[in-house]
C-alpha cells in the first residue's frame, strides 16, 4: 500500500455543492433576508398561493442540468419560481386547517439537525439523539400536567397519522393472534377486528386501519352528542353488538380536539369502558393535547392517564417545525414486539442496555427531531408556551364573540380552544342557499389572499373554520379575517 | 366590534422564542461556527460517540423549565452536552452501515423548507411543493438513465422502509380482495399472501409485511448464488409451491445493492417471471439506484423499466439531508386507491386537476422535501453527481485492492459499488477464532474514534464492512481506515 494524500473530490468538478463554509454562509444570509421579506408586516405575501395548476411546473425544465449551477442562481429561482407557489403556513393570517408555525429555536434546532445529519435509528448511531428524545418526551408529558412520565415510553414520529398507526399496530399485537408472524390473511382463527372512533374523528384512523389490514369498514364511527363528543352509550352498544356478531373489539380512538370542531370526547368514561372490555384506548390529542401546558385547560386531558397510548403534535401548535409528532404508550414491550427485527448488520453491543428507536416503528432511518422540541421547550419555558396558547384561545373567543354579536352570522360549534366554526346565516335564507353563500364567501376571501381559512361540514351544512395557531398571529390579523369575511358576505 | 391593534404576544413573556430575525441570525452564525469546528481537518471529533449509556440523560434535568432560557444558553448546552453524544454521520471517516452526508445545497434547501414550514399534503397547501416534487422525481428518474419518466408517478417519502411499504400496499390493493375496505381479518375468501425477496434483502421488507398484516412468516427468503444474488430458479420454485399450497404470490422485492454486500439481483429475469406470474415487482435500490447517474454503472438498473415500483434514497448517497426517499410506481391509480380518503375539511376546488400527495401514502402532513433534492441536482449537475459517485467507487476498489494484496486479509464479497466486505483471516486461524478476532478488531477501531465501520455476517462468518458515501471522504480517510484496521489486527 502507498500512502494516499490527494483529495479526488476537489479537482474535476465545480465545488458549489461541497461543504464550503463560505458558500453555506452566503446562502444562509440570503435565505434570512428572504424570510425577513416574507415577514415584513407592511408587505406580507398572499397567504394562499395565487398560482394556477401547472404554473410552477411550466417554469421547471423537463430535464435535469448536467453542469453544476451556482447556488446564487438556484436561490434566485427559489425566489422567482418557488416562493409565488408557496401557501404561507408561516403567515400570521393563516387560519386554515390547524394553523401552525415554526419559531426561532425550532429553526435553529432544525438547522443543527440537518447539519449533523445523524440517524437516530440506534442508540450508538447517536446516543444524544436517543437520550434527548426519551427525556424531552418526559418533559412534554409532565408539562401537560400528566402523571408518571417515566412509566410511559415516548417516541417522536413524523405525523399523528403514523403515531396512531403505531398505536393500533400495538393493539393488534396485544390481541394475541401473532399477527406479526402469521399475518391476518387466510386465517380462520382470527375474527374480524374492530376499531371505534366518533364520526368526528380524523381520517388518519381510517388510513391506519386500511394500512394495517383491518379495513375501513371495520372502523366503527360512533355518533356524537350535540357538542360533537363521542356518545359512550353508543360506543358500548356498538361493542356489544360486534361481540355478539363474533367480531373482536380491538381499540378505541378517543379524540381531544377533533379536526372539524375541536370537541373533546369523554375520555374518562371511555377509559372505564375500555378497561371493562379490555380494549386498547388510544387518545388522539394531535391538536389540543399541548393545551394541557396551561393548567386551566387540563380538564381536557382528563382520563389520558388511563389510556394505553396518546399522541400530540408539537408541529401543530407548539411552534415546532414540521415534522414532529409526540407519541406515548404505557406498553413499551408491546410496541417493541409489534415492530422489532434484528438484522445482523444492525446488532450492537449496547442492545440490552439502551433504547434503539428503530425497534418501535415502521421506519428504520430517523431524523434527530428531539433537538428542536428541546430547544423550543427551553427557549419559551412552559410558562411562555402556556401564555401563547392562552392568547390564541383568547383571540378565538373574541372572534367568536364578534360572530355571536352579529345577527347575520352564527356560531356552529362550541369554542373550547383556538378554533371557531361559524357560518353566514342571514335571517330568512334557506340552509341550501346559505351553504352556497358560505362557499362563495370562503372562495372570495381566500382568493383575495389577505387571510386563509378553510371549511368543514357539520350536521350536513357548510361551515367556515378559523383556526388560530401561528406564533405570529395577533389580534389585528384576527380582526382582518373578520373584516374580510364581512366584505365577502356583502359581495356574495 | 372595535378595531383591535395591540399585539398580545409581545408583552407578557420573554421574546427569545418568537420570530426575531436578529436572534435567528446570531443563532445561525453560532451554528455555522460549530459546523466549521466539527469539519476542521486538523481536529476532527471522534466519529463514533464515546459516551456510555445514560451520560447524556444524566445531564438533562428531569423537569422542563418554566421560565424561558436565552438561545445562547441553549446553544451552549448543545455544544457541551449534545455534541459529545453525536455519532458524526457527517464525518469523512464514517464508513459504517451506508455512509451518507448532507451538502451545502441540501442544507440550504432544508433551511428554506423549515423556515417556510409548508405542509405539502394538498396541492393548494403549497402548489410549488407538489409540482416541484413531481418534476424533480422525473429529473432523478431520467438522470439514472431510466426511460419514460412522465409515465411513472414519483413521490418523496421519509425512508425506504416507507417506500417499500407503499409498494407492497399497492400490490395488496392490486390483488383485488378489497383489503382497503374489508381488511384481511376474519375472511375466508382471502388466501395467505406471500412476498418474496432474497435472504440478503433488507429487514424493511419484513417490517412492511408485518405492518400490512401479511406477516413475517409470509416473507419468503429466496436463496442466493455465490455472489449473493437472488436465484431466479429458486424464486420460481417457491412461487409454484406456494400456489400449489393455495397461497397467493403477491409481490417480489428485488434488490439493487443489498445491505450486506451491495449485490444486484437479476432484475431482468425476475421481471420476466413476475410478468408471467402476474405478481407485483418492487425494486429496492435504496443505496445503489443513484449509481445509474454514471452511465457506466447503468448495467445495475437493467430491468427496472419493467418493474411496478422502485425506490432509491437520495438521503443515502446523493448528498441530500435526511430524510428523502424517492419512490416511483407505474400504477398511480392503484397507489391512490390503496390510500386515498376524502375528508370534507380537506376537499378543495382543484382536486380533479392536481395531485394531492396525501392521497398516496400513510401520512397526511408532509414536509416540502423536494426543494433540497432539486437544489442538490442543480448545484452538482448530473455530471458532478456522477463524478463524486464514481470517485467513491474508485476509492472502494482501491481499498479492496489493499485488502486483496495482504495475505492476512481477504475480501468476502465482490465490490460492485462503494462498499467493501472483508475479513482478517490469517493463515491457519480457525473460522471461529477469526470471527472473534474480527469482532475485536472492529470494537478496537471504533473505540479509537478515528474511523467508524460496521459489520455483517456472510455464510455464517463475521465480516467487516467499509462503506464509502460521505461527500467529505477522500483517499486519505480510506487509507486511515486501512491503517487503523492493521493496527487493531496487530493488537488483537
Amino acid at each position: 500500500m502507498t500512502a494516499p494524500t490527494a483529495n479526488p473530490l476537489t479537482a474535476p468538478v465545480p465545488a458549489s455543492g461541497d461543504f464550503d463554509a463560505a458558500v453555506l454562509e452566503a446562502g444562509v444570509d440570503r435565505i434570512l433576508t428572504l424570510f425577513q421579506r416574507l415577514h415584513d408586516a407592511g408587505a406580507l405575501p398572499p397567504v394562499l398561493s395565487q398560482v394556477t395548476p401547472g404554473t410552477i411546473a411550466d417554469q421547471l425544465p423537463a430535464l435535469p442540468p448536467r453542469v453544476a449551477e451556482p447556488i446564487e442562481t438556484i436561490l434566485g429561482d427559489v425566489e422567482r419560481i418557488i416562493v409565488p407557489g408557496i401557501t404561507h403556513w408561516h403567515h400570521p393570517s393563516f387560519f386554515a386547517y390547524f394553523a401552525n408555525s415554526s419559531s426561532v429555536p425550532s429553526l435553529l434546532g432544525e438547522f443543527l439537525t440537518s447539519g449533523l445529519n445523524a440517524n437516530a435509528m440506534l442508540w450508538v448511531t447517536s446516543p444524544a439523539a436517543t437520550e434527548l428524545e426519551e427525556r424531552v418526551l418526559q418533559w412534554l408529558w409532565t408539562a401537560m400536567g400528566l402523571p408518571d412520565a417515566t412509566s410511559w415510553f415516548g417516541m417522536i414520529t413524523d405525523t399523528a397519522s403514523m403515531s396512531t398507526l403505531l398505536a393500533i399496530a400495538a393493539a393488534r399485537e396485544a390481541a394475541g393472534y401473532d399477527v406479526r408472524r402469521k399475518g391476518l390473511a387466510g386465517r380462520v382463527d382470527v375474527p374480524v377486528l374492530r376499531v371505534y372512533c366518533s364520526e368526528q374523528t380524523h381520517s388518519s384512523i381510517d388510513k391506519a386501519c386500511i394500512t394495517l389490514g383491518i379495513g375501513s369498514d371495520n372502523v366503527v364511527k360512533i355518533p356524537v352528542d350535540d357538542a360533537f363528543r363521542m356518545r359512550v352509550d353508543a360506543l358500548e352498544a356498538a361493542m356489544t353488538a360486534d361481540r355478539a356478531a363474533g367480531m373482536r373489539p380491538l381499540a378505541v380512538v378517543a379524540t381531544i380536539g377533533t379536526t372539524s370542531t375541536t370537541s373533546v370526547d369523554p375520555v374518562p368514561a371511555i377509559a372505564d369502558l375500555c378497561a371493562r372490555e379490555q380494549v386498547w384506548l388510544h387518545v388522539d390529542a394531535a391538536y389540543a393535547g399541548v393545551m394541557g401546558i396551561a393548567p386551566e385547560f387540563r380538564w381536557a386531558l382528563a382520563g389520558v392517564d388511563r389510556a394505553d397510548s396518546m399522541v400530540t403534535n408539537p408541529h401543530k401548535w407548539l411552534f415546532t417545525t414540521m415534522d414532529c409528532s409526540a407519541f406515548w404508550t404505557r406498553h413499551q414491550d408491546v410496541l417493541r414486539s409489534a415492530f422489532s427485527l434484528v438484522a445482523e448488520y444492525l446488532v450492537t453491543a449496547r442492545d440490552q442496555q439502551v433504547v434503539n428507536y428503530m425497534d418501535y416503528g415502521v421506519q428504520l432511518g430517523r431524523r434527530f427531531r428531539a433537538l428542536k422540541l428541546w430547544m423550543v421547550m427551553r427557549a419559551f419555558g412552559t410558562d411562555g408556551l402556556a401564555s401563547r396558547l392562552r392568547d390564541h384561545c383568547a383571540m378565538a373567543r373574541e372572534f367568536a364573540a364578534w360572530v355571536d354579536a352579529d345577527p347575520a352570522w352564527t356560531l356552529s360549534a362550541p369554542v373550547p380552544f383556538s378554533l371557531v366554526c361559524f357560518r353566514h346565516a342571514p335571517e330568512g335564507m334557506s340552509d341550501a342557499d346559505a351553504d352556497a353563500m358560505n362557499a362563495r364567501i370562503l372562495a372570495d376571501v381566500n382568493a383575495a389572499g389577505r387571510v386563509f381559512l378553510s371549511h368543514t361540514r357539520l350536521h350536513g351544512r357548510h361551515v367556515l373554520r378559523l383556526a388560530i395557531g401561528n406564533i405570529l398571529t395577533a389580534r389585528e390579523h384576527v380582526a382582518l379575517a373578520w373584516s374580510e369575511l364581512q366584505r365577502a358576505a356583502r359581495a356574495s
